[in-house]
């Protein structure tokens, strides 16, 4: 799961890691014997995703030319936030949600929109409530409108939990970023759970999308997994169909990342990465066709990882057709592996949180 | 305009400025000579912002004090973004435009939607993506629909400016901030420009909000006017009708900034920002009361500024009712006054901004 084939880092008491094992490498003290770059010698990983591919790589064969011994152990590490968060995106890309969530929250509408096979949706989420796995999640209040259509305030009663995947950026850019580029700009993965609180979002999302419904807390996995790291889980995404615009054209990469969630130990759902209908390389070039620049720190998730089978669904409205909610005390983990080289797995860690009362 | 009534902080050659008449002072030079705060040598305004009222109040005795004299003219100085932004959002809190927008761009909706009287409508949009004044515009490329509903791909056709004002936060929070807690959390005000791809906006827009019809660029003006600047331009804000919920009541403080849009040095229309529905005051407990922080350096705009005449909208789709935008070439000027003290003017500077060819 964390062996030389993974590789992850990550950020704890102020220093960088190198997970191998059960164990973690101190990365400043690595850097202080000239055994890797100096840019690792920080306490967020932005310097050394700012390095580009090239030092990416560099450090990764160093890294594996490493005597792992000395190891702290993972479980005395408190692990922080592993880079400093600039823009936040949050895409929506799986078309077994997209189908799902319309037909649930909009049972009036057509289903999905037109647009939702031209272009990958996306919004722009809150970089500031990003948050590392274990941050508690304090039930949020808000507003909705109860079933007379008379708006409510107070805790929320429908906290829910999407499974998704992030992708950080490492290389800035000052305009689009071609499919055939992502390599170059995307450092990783984490995992990512975009709490949504149901009943603030559907009362607040027209017409401008979600604001409060989701900005109260968005955690990921502290270990960010380099794509070097994934290159025997890359597997052939769906087609497509009608044809994408040019300049979303891809070679259609997927990864094949195996998503688990459980609820206080119970396995609930698998949602499978594999089926998810953007790739990760069409949301960057579609983010930035427009000359938006990314960023170092930059962070766009999947949208909510929904496959076809019932037991693959990735949140709690799909899953209980929005009649189940998360309760106070309920530890939430999102986990996740992917197949390594040579019948290896490659271990993507893990997200949780427990849902603290409202204040 | 620029008196001692005025004072606004601005950024320019890697150090902050205060702007006197047509002159700055260099603050840097300031604090090394003791005149000022130490946190005002500095190459952003965010040390100062995180230091918050006390500090505020004090270093704006201090300058009143300072003799302004080795000025450098404001016209020499290539102004830079006054703060780093951490997470901006926007608004949407003009009952006129939210009227007007819902007519033309969903001519078969029932209008305003139902919500909107009852909390400030918002979405995130894109920091990395805020620049200054002066800075040139690149007409985006972008996806939309043609009248036959088949997607295309190219630079907007309808390239639209948002007359809107941004309040910039100074001191975070950890949880919600009351409405009596606005002053203490936010510094003041800047001038905004939310440059907006009406075709790209309209087809991307449903279900999650605008994207990339607005990620493109954000511009504000350079020099941030202190709140304390503007206490005679004080006015009663609208009343609500129907009363809002107790976290959203505030004493309806409205400030009275007038603002005028020029398109190649004509004057186009005069909003006035007097009549917004929503206060900055209620936009910020809102944007907070789930529990979500704010950060220093946080901006948040108020949404397009249009009033109930029709040379007071904020907004060329507004102006034109959709059928006239931006040309390349043209320069889009947007500037404000405020009533001062003893019926002197507070000027708001102006942000500006070229539109130049798709590349």
């Amino acid at each position: 799961m964390y062996g030389l084939d993974n590789l992850p880092f990550g950020a704890a008491e102020g220093r960088l890691w190198v997970r191998y094992g059960d164990g973690a490498l101190d990365l400043s003290a690595a850097a202080a014997r000239g055994a890797v770059d100096e840019r690792l010698a920080a306490s967020t990983l932005n310097p050394f995703l700012a390095g580009g591919r090239p030092l990416w790589t560099s450090t990764r064969a160093a890294l594996r030319k490493l005597e792992f011994t000395n190891l702290t152990p993972v479980d005395e590490l408190s692990m922080t936030l592993p880079f400093e968060v600039a823009d936040y995106v949050d895409f929506y890309s799986s078309e077994q949600h997209a189908i799902n969530a319309s037909r649930i929250l909009r049972p009036n509408s057509p289903g999905i929109t037109p647009n939702w096979k031209h272009l990958p949706i996306g919004y722009h989420g809150r970089s500031g409530s990003v948050v590392v796995s274990g941050t508690d999640i304090v039930r949020p209040h808000g507003q909705w409108r109860d079933p007379d259509g008379v708006p409510e305030y107070g805790p929320t009663r429908r906290l829910d939990v999407e499974c998704e995947v992030g992708f950080v950026v490492g290389v800035p850019s000052d305009g689009p970023v071609p499919t055939a580029a992502f390599r170059e700009h995307v450092f990783g993965v984490v995992l990512l759970n975009d709490w949504s609180a149901r009943d603030i979002q559907a009362w607040e999302m027209a017409p401008l999308g979600p604001f409060l419904g989701k900005s109260f807390a968005t955690s990921i996995s502290p270990w960010v997994v380099p794509l070097d790291a994934l290159e025997a889980a890359r597997i052939t995404a769906p087609a497509q169909d009608p044809p994408v615009l040019p300049y979303l054209r891809d070679d259609r990469t997927g990864y094949d990342l195996r998503l688990t969630l459980e609820v206080n130990g119970t396995v609930l759902t698998r949602p499978p990465f594999h089926q998810m209908y953007w790739t990760a390389a069409q949301q960057l070039a579609h983010m930035t066709v427009n000359g938006a620049n990314v960023r170092t720190g930059d962070l766009y998730a999947s949208g909510t990882v929904s496959g076809s089978d019932p037991d693959e669904l990735g949140c709690l409205l799909e899953l209980y057709r929005n009649t189940r909610y998360l309760a106070d005390g309920d530890t939430v983990t999102i986990s996740a592996t992917a197949p390594g080289p040579d019948g290896s797995v490659i271990g993507l860690g893990e997200v949780s949180g427990t849902i603290r009362p409202a204040r």
